[in-house]
């Protein structure tokens, strides 16, 4: 059995560094960057830019050429083996023969996870499994989540002062944060499939939750027109009005609610405006039925920007994988609104615990990023 | 005119190095070391260890002995020039004919600074002065706050969940932060000349504010015996007792107020016990008088860990010189106990603003130390 060697690991990161271009485009397809090498030397290299278009393998086998043959290709995830939109890499790279083919992670759907590889193998070519597999994972938290537990992955936004306020009395809190902050937000922004907002942020600043072109600075965005991730408002009471900037543009909008609208054919809302009805009766929605029903859209990842009630039911439920917090060096004192609501909690044990994964200063504020922390 | 080269900022290092050894030992003097060095070799180097010991001069020259004539000194602080528990270094230095001075930083007292160099120069010796001058006003930000401002340099102690919660509304609050953060915290009490803390935690978790030998680990710590700061309690309306464990202790405690306590005499109290009567009248102690009164005391730098009202007014006075924030990972919600209570701010450019200076993970949680914004 040939072990990887550090060539190995060079080429897989290069396929990753080419999965990473796809990142603002592939949903909700997955990031896959593939790097084909010869005698030590890149011949064709490519990335999946939009579902619908050609898979990464493609790309690169088309740059590659008749030179394929006997190269080695490195994979960031598992060729597909069946026909979707485009027909299966796997073949492609049967009939391109080459030699080996390095695959970073295997399929995360468990319906075909392997199929693929088999293919390979099948036809006599060398597949090598499991070369940094973490980082090729990290390329798809989202649609790996979808795969697996049919919900999409959840990053929660929150914006704070150090002694975890978010607004003065008065409700004034533009701009708690600073300008560098809101621009990393829209990097996220840009990630996310859908943004997730409740009604009372809609109402109280009328947001456009867009990517704002000015704002977004990425080094590399493959297509001319940005993607816009579709808006999702909880609205339980029916109280959002086709006026909302949210409303008037051209991505869809879903408004949630476990209650039929009744003036959903009434009024004239515009045509991407969509009325999502949850089925889970209650005063509030059942955020998990409402994940479900993204996920069954093929939404992979969500970003929540939303106020404290909303923040504090989505962690309250352990409905959040990931959380992004700018805190900004100021302090506001107790006369002031806090940073999320949790009913329930008496008792120190019951705070709900993180782990710092990522610190760093963004601007004058600090970003910290944080998992939920496995439990012991 | 000879600059200062490369070897120069090397030995002052050194110099720095062993000034820092003193730091749990030598208030109210400042942290002082010297190097000194003949034909690129260090013949003899030492630190200020304890106040009425010799200064870092005196060790080194002793280690030195004849071969410090037509060496080069490195000391982190300008030489004194007067006789207090101990002959004048300056003079020492010319007694052993060294041949150059470099001198970090120049005395901070207004009222002898500089002559110790005008002493050395007119002896013939060559001065440098202004050699990493802001690493060797690190040392001593305590001496040099009581010497230039008349009062000591204030550390503010918060800990904190991420929302910015200290306790549960139960009280319940030991601990949010980890083993590791209330570690670091000893250092911090082992190097200030006093804590400060409030009657209401006093009788609500009745410390002892004392470094605990079994938590204080330094690299280094050049007595027998450990020094504890001294403590003081500002307890306005006389609600200490001599049951408390802080009271029972070796070092001085002082309890403040703004009214003369009747029962100082009456009840038995111990002899480290200290009543500090302040003159500015009102319902709470003027603090500006409290830090003014400490500095006359000899007291360099203090250590506030209180609640969050006084918290809140050392802050919102401005009397705070370094925030120092345990952050533990954790959402506690809002029916809960917050970080600080500052009254009167009700816009956001009231809001107090800070700037991040270090950020480091302790154990699970972070560190967070913050200088006030300068303004701008």
């Amino acid at each position: 059995m040939t072990v990887l060697n550090q060539d190995d690991f060079f080429y897989m990161t290069l396929a990753i560094r080419e999965a990473e271009k796809g990142r603002y485009t592939t949903s909700p397809n997955p990031n896959v960057g593939c790097v084909i090498v010869k005698d030590n030397q890149v011949i064709g290299k490519g990335f999946h830019i939009q579902a619908g278009g050609p898979h990464a393998e493609v790309h690169a086998l088309v740059a590659a050429g008749e030179n394929a043959q006997g190269a080695t290709a490195y994979v960031t995830l598992e060729p597909c083996s069946h026909t979707g939109k485009t027909p299966p890499c796997a073949e492609a790279l049967i009939k391109a023969q080459v030699a080996k083919v390095v695959v970073g992670m295997t399929d995360p759907n468990p319906q075909v996870s392997g199929r693929g590889i088999e293919k390979l193998r099948n036809a006599g070519i060398q597949v090598h499994q499991d070369c940094l597999t973490q980082e090729c994972e990290k390329l798809n938290a989202g649609f790996i989540k979808r795969m697996v537990n049919k919900l999409p992955y959840v990053q929660l936004k929150l914006g704070s002062s150090l002694d975890g306020r978010t607004a003065m009395s008065s409700g004034e809190s533009q701009w708690i944060t600073s300008a560098k902050a809101r621009q990393d937000v829209q990097d996220y922004r840009a990630q996310a499939c859908a943004v997730i907002t409740g009604v009372g942020t809609v109402m109280a600043d009328n947001p456009s939750l867009n990517v704002r072109q000015a704002e977004f600075k990425p080094n590399h965005y493959p297509c001319e027109k940005l993607r816009q991730p579709v808006k999702v408002v909880i609205d339980n009471q029916h109280q959002i009005t086709p006026e909302y900037k949210l409303i008037n543009q051209a991505e869809t909008v879903y408004l949630v609610s476990n209650k039929h609208r009744n003036d959903a054919e009434n009024i004239n809302w515009p045509v991407n405006v969509k009325f999502l009805t949850l089925s889970q009766a209650g005063e509030h929605v059942c955020l998990t039925e409402l994940l479900t029903q993204l996920a069954l859209l093929e939404i992979n990842q969500v970003w929540v920007e939303a106020g404290a009630k909303l923040a504090g039911a989505f962690i309250a439920q352990g409905l959040v994988d990931e959380l992004i917090i700018y805190q900004a060096p100021k302090l506001l004192g107790e006369n002031t609104k806090g940073l999320i609501e949790v009913t329930d909690l008496t008792k120190l044990n019951q705070a709900i615990e993180w782990r710092y994964q990522e610190v760093r200063q963004v601007g004058d504020d600090l970003k910290l990023v944080l998992f939920p922390k496995l439990s012991s």
